[in-house]
């Protein structure tokens, strides 16, 4: 429970600080989709737990801004504290801010914790409001903020060729012919982790040492800044040269060496501060992209291998907790389930982690995009309604990521209609074949033909890139309707994950990772073609599906994915899960198609 | 025939002008698709007669920068001219002219040719290769041009609320309210025709009359700066108040009265040298798009019923040209067919002119997706072959714009698999429901799906916007796979023309305009439906057509368009053009439908 005192407590810095106000973000210092405990700074401040949001707090009043999917939560978690809460769904932040800022004050931010793509919002902001925006040097909540927890320390450990399936210094020559820096800052961990193949326990969810890399163009070399303390000697004897351990401490003198050469920076995730110490030592900063990112996202083949093994034995877990729930009578509920499938997933090799929060929305609760489940919230999964469950796990050799909506009992009609529609966009989009150039983009129409038929949609993305026993979100390719120009190459792993939400009723999502391959030439091709391949290999639920709403091509490709489920889980099962997946897998056929269709 | 007298001619202007080159676009003052003769500066200095390039000019080597279908033609008509053709279809003019230019050269350029958004590209090119651009204050080439044709001067008739839908001083009253400048340059002929509700001729295919107004928000009122022989009595009678009638020369200062106001400017639009004088006067120039280009897009109820009535028509005519082509037995090739589609477009009440120079590509002039037949290249349709046929035209009640493809003779099995696929894709998007906000980029992957199936693809977009008895190519809407986030609206007529080419082969496309209109409701539905209306109602050739790769949905679509033409266009026939109708638009079905289906 939050109190007034510890807004008062950050208040009473402004003075000693020559400032009207300060920022308070959730982010963290390395950009993250997660943070540290160390770093919750927005949690300590107003309550707030969500995985969004940014404070903004003057001497008199408190913003909390957040987006559509936590105005409640904020509310609640807020409450009895004097923050308005703002949602920026409609309008961003730094919109808002512009008409709520005084004129005349001085707003402060910790460069540390907002990229210079975000400053200069800020910077705009806080010219059209008539107020200055000041970087402090240390951030004032740090300084007041007792009992808060150590940097997280967890050792750094090799991600071996079994897995990477490429060696570092071959992806260290790649980046190297491709930069015309002298050198570029690495500054997100997950591409860090990529590049020299190692993993970490920093954050939840993903395996990321915390830490910074510069690569230097010639060598090519790279310096890692990483607390010592996490790194033993195995990590260090595997880099008998080219890498240099330091620390963070360490990396402003070794920019300020760089004086006079260009460095690249990605002014998206960089920190200012960062690019406040490159500017000061007359560095030339070039902002580009991260150079990793793009061959990070190109799986090669051992990581293609790791992949698929991981989505077997996750389908098998999968399935193992399919079948569990279809004997449950009574007593399972949200978080129940919850539990028992990262029971199963656990029992599997090479589990390390859930990718993500599991979100097992029963009902009404299936209809909330980004729900997560809590003793207040946690429903009874009575017959006569769906369990949306959308789940994954962190294996060594991959990452996995899956939704499935199952009828507990059996479901209406209109759930029928509605699952069945999402359905032929998920086939759609598995079954296109396209030629190379495609985006994600361009496909994303694919997924919302037959809810558009009815008049019905859903209001996210379609597809997300997937790491390889990294972020279960990464980019730089996406399948959305929001224009993105990269094109899909063979190695990408890509969610394709259509749904529908009616809102205090029910919601659907059914969603695979997809891997892009090259597809065979049909005769008189002209042009190189890709396709997908399904990851995934867990079954649809039949009893949610009207046969007559499906084309003969959409029925033939459920009924080879269940033929190929059966074959390839079938052998990792037994028992009681054995035996539900043959019936969970059964071919199905509309009324006017014979048996032998 | 050019000679080099006249290249050499430009280059004696150079000394007295302090330039070692100059820059010779095709687009005239108003960057318009056609110009008029007057404005031929291009052809006048190279010959070059095609529809878009740039001649770079220095003292020792000249390029004439063409994209990649006048490469041909570029060097067939500069040949025995010291001109260097460049193909800008892989890189833009401006970055090979950077490592063109010798450093220290000064490049001239006439401001009222260019915008300043060309400006700036032209401006940075030159500071890579060390160059200076400077503006000229008089044209070089307009000296020299002799026998230079005098500037068109065709009379301005008023657009009658009978075809426009829409009062003069609505559009103002709405335009008013939408904008934030005290004044909008409106530089664009085809807005300020539509804004006033009048035509021209001054150019070939657009019924335009040359000629720029300024908007001023209070009033609302208008400045139209025209040549004042063009506007007699009728027009001037037509516009009691609101609109004072000046001449082009008092342009400077109209603009010169707006010093200390600001005025909103295209800059992908606007001449440079109106900017230039707009901030010589310390006016405020605020870059935003034409705001008439919006609302001029969406059709009002008379528009689109002029649209539909002038689709009739021109439908009578082309299935009349089709039924002369079906009883010719020899002698006809392409100059004579675009002829007779011309002579029967013609005979078509309230016919006014084509809308663009028709395409007739017979066998591997079909391939070429921008022909335009000429003496030389001219074919005869000997059977099996395709012609294509991309023609359209200018009814005072609406713009037409359809392309055929139709066998001669009849098509071989490759063919009529393509067509077919072509067919497939242009079924997709006419049946397409939406919901509001959808954009085209999101529906172009539907026009190319089936194509990809086989490896094979189009490199043209699927559709552009298309105007009220103005230009033939209009926005802001199109379908296409470059992002474009302008949502598709209820009145935006749009064509649909997928297409295949096979060099030196044959090519197919097949085109129909496009309504956007409003769609009922289905049980259920949540989000206001869009669909499409096809305006366009002259048959496919059911003998290209292989039935086998329909789906039962695309022949109950085909079978019901055809019924519709045969209801609408038929009675307008008669006597051999209504008979071959009838077995033109005859049901098909598959082998494996009932003829009952």
């Amino acid at each position: 429970m939050m109190t007034q005192s510890v807004l008062e407590s950050l208040r009473g810095t402004f003075a000693g600080l020559s400032l009207d106000g300060f920022i308070v973000p959730k982010t963290d210092e390395y950009q993250g989709e997660y943070v540290a405990p160390c770093s919750e700074r927005l949690a300590w401040l107003t309550g707030f737990t969500g995985s969004a949001g940014t404070a903004v707090v003057l001497s008199d009043r408190a913003w909390l801004f957040v987006d559509g999917r936590y105005t409640i939560q904020a509310a609640q978690e807020t409450a009895g504290l004097p923050i308005e809460v703002r949602t920026t769904t409609d309008c961003p932040m730094h919109k808002m801010l512009a008409d709520l800022l005084p004129k005349g004050v001085r707003l402060g931010f910790d460069p540390w914790l907002h990229t210079p793509d975000q400053v200069g919002h800020l910077r705009r902001t806080c010219e059209q409001a008539g107020a200055v925006l000041t970087a402090v040097t240390a951030n004032p909540v740090d300084g007041l903020w007792r009992d808060r927890p150590p940097p997280p320390a967890a050792p750094v450990v090799l991600h071996p060729l079994e897995f990477s399936g490429r060696d570092w210094r071959d992806k260290a020559a790649g980046l190297a012919a491709g930069i015309k820096a002298d050198a570029v800052m690495l500054s997100d961990p997950g591409t860090v982790a990529w590049l020299l193949n190692i993993r970490g326990g920093d954050v939840p969810y993903t395996p990321l040492p915390l830490g910074r890399a510069l690569f230097y163009r010639d060598g090519p070399k790279i310096d890692l800044f990483m607390d010592a303390a996490k790194i033993g000697d195995e990590v260090r004897d595997a880099f008998p040269d080219g890498v240099s351990f330091l620390t963070p401490g360490d990396l402003p003198a070794a920019l300020a060496a760089l004086s006079g050469l260009s460095v690249q920076v990605d002014n998206g995730q960089v920190p200012q501060a960062l690019v406040t110490v490159l500017e000061q030592n007359a560095v030339k900063v070039i902002n580009g992209a991260d150079p990793c990112v793009a061959p990070r996202a190109e799986k090669n083949a051992v990581e293609l291998a790791g992949c698929r093994a991981a989505h077997a034995r996750d389908a098998a877990a999968m399935v193992r907790f399919l079948a569990w729930l279809s004997e449950r009578t009574e007593s399972v509920d949200e978080l129940t389930a919850a539990d028992k499938v990262w029971e199963f997933r656990s029992q599997g090799d090479r589990f390390k982690d859930l990718s993500f929060p599991t979100i097992a929305g029963y009902g009404p609760n299936g209809a909330i995009v980004h729900y997560r489940s809590t003793p207040a919230t946690n429903r009874r999964l009575e017959p006569g309604g769906l369990l949306l469950l959308d789940s994954g796990a962190q294996y060594l050799d991959g990452t996995t990521d899956i939704t499935r909506t199952v009828a507990v009992g059996s479901g209406g009609a209109e759930e029928r209609r509605r699952y069945t529609q999402v359905l032929k966009g998920h086939i759609a989009v598995s079954r296109t074949v396209f030629p190379v150039g495609t985006t994600g983009s361009q496909l994303d129409v694919l997924a919302r033909m037959a809810l558009w038929a009815d008049g019905v949609d859903f209001d996210h993305g379609v597809g997300h890139g997937v790491g390889s026993y990294l972020s279960v979100h990464e980019g730089p390719q996406r399948i959305s309707k929001s224009g993105n120009a990269v094109a899909l190459k063979p190695g990408h792993v890509l969610s394709n994950e259509p749904g529908y939400y009616k809102e205090g009723c029910y919601g659907i999502r059914l969603e695979n990772l997809l891997a892009v391959v090259e597809c065979p030439a049909p005769d008189g091709a002209e042009r190189p073609l890709l396709a997908f391949e399904v990851l995934t290999l867990v079954p649809f639920d039949l009893s949610l599906i009207v046969p007559e709403l499906l084309t003969d091509e959409e029925i033939r490709w459920l009924n080879r994915y269940h033929t190929r489920i059966l074959a390839e889980i079938g052998p990792l099962l037994d028992g009681h899960a054995a035996s539900w997946l043959v019936q969970a897998t059964r071919p199905i056929f509309r009324g006017d198609q014979r048996l032998s269709g």
